[in-house]
């Protein structure tokens, strides 16, 4: 079993994980960071030491959780002095078998949410996506896992490659379109707050209905004619309009194939 | 004041408004819809009298609420035997003088939400946009929509059609990106139920942050490499390659422009 961890990285996440971690029982032996300001902020709020030396590593802990930004991963393992024990990263993108000669054994352990510095998340309903190397390791995150989540799953790499693209459409793409609306609004001096609570019933409807049946508007309906009207009123902004007709016409493809499917 | 309702409709909106008024003190008086059925479906909800024939409106309301389907509303309107008293439909994208010669005034009360059959909605946070012909009209509809929702603003037609496209982006464009989400998922065996947490707390994070500070992932940090690499993914879903590369190019660009305008 998984008592003692030592974490490398001091964002959001790592922050987050290390909080949850540490509520839930396990011992945070040590942060790692490349800048001291931010180790020693997490060491702080959590009463542990830390180090801005991997040659300062503690060697005992039970797991090494990377929790760098995709970016920092590739070269802080680059600096590595020698293996150390069992370790995983935390990303989404990043293969598990980075660390092939840099860990014993080795996995992944990927919360898939989006976290921000100052909203603390409740860790109980985020889906953590577990994988290994050797299966005894693989029980070991999942029993890690089911401390801080109801909701753990075995995803192997290409899965989660997978799953990390559909979180991009569903988290960083969704956003584009909330901005779009805002920057709409504002041009004719109207509050973004107007669509608040359309915001939030598209994404409730989302969750108890199936996405693709709950879609509506006049791509879905293949209204050729409100489709070209409301291109004509984005001229003002070219790239705007060109979004439009491109998901315009994604949406009438994917529905086009729905009904084909019938 | 106005007190005794007329709603021509039967579907979602219709449905969902006449039955707010009735429960803040609004008589309605009747009910239209082209189908016997859903007049009668709705009318025994309420407890009022219902139609299929415009030649059976009832004479005497202070308001006929226009609450059809956008392609409905003009051939009924068309189908009007005389002029009656004060109308407003309840459209988003219909300008407000469509009633010009079929009504004595004539306005908009526009709710700004997506409504389902059986999900009741609460229209207290509903913002409600409203447009008169009269100026006297336009406080009756502003007393209405206050009887029903804490947000009634008033909103002149450019600005209507403009949140109304807004509103695709935030509702149609974002639910597309969840659809899209849902069928990578599908594609290698895993449920969207995945996405769940990461849906609510991306449409959450929009609420309280400026969506435009809020974007996360690689287009917004300019990251050619994992662009690439996740265009690449891609391959074997080319409608979803060619969207994921145009929605990214989309960021890439309104971040840039934010950039330079700092």
């Amino acid at each position: 079993m998984i008592q003692k961890i030592v974490i490398l990285g001091a964002g959001n996440l790592a922050t987050q994980l290390a909080l949850a971690l540490q509520e839930n029982g396990i011992e945070i032996l040590q942060i790692y960071s490349r800048t001291e300001k931010s180790a020693k902020a997490l060491a702080d709020q959590l009463h542990c030491e830390f180090t801005t030396s991997l040659r300062e590593l503690v060697p005992k802990a039970d797991l090494y959780i990377w929790a760098l930004s995709d970016k920092a991963l590739y070269p802080v393992l680059g600096e590595m002095p020698v293996p150390i024990g069992n370790v995983v990263h935390t990303a989404g993108s990043i293969p598990m078998d980075v660390f092939e000669n840099y860990a014993r054994d080795y996995g992944v352990f990927y919360p898939l949410q989006t976290f921000s510095k100052d909203r603390k998340v409740d860790f109980s309903t985020i889906p953590i996506c577990v994988e290994a190397s050797e299966e005894y390791l693989q029980a070991e995150l999942l029993e890690l896992g089911q401390r801080i989540s109801n909701d753990v799953q075995i995803i192997n790499s290409e899965q989660r490659k997978q799953l990390h693209l559909a979180a991009v459409f569903a988290c960083n793409f969704t956003n584009h379109m909330y901005s779009v609306g805002q920057a709409l609004l504002k041009e004719k001096g109207m509050d973004f707050r107007l669509l608040h609570g359309l915001i939030s019933e598209t994404a409730h409807k989302a969750l108890y209905l199936d996405p693709l049946m709950a879609q509506t508007g006049p791509a879905v309906r293949f209204d050729e004619e409100t489709m070209n009207l409301q291109e004509e009123e984005l001229k003002e902004t070219p790239e705007f309009q060109k979004l439009y007709r491109f998901v315009s016409e994604s949406i009438c493809h994917m529905h086009a194939a729905k009904k084909k499917l019938k």
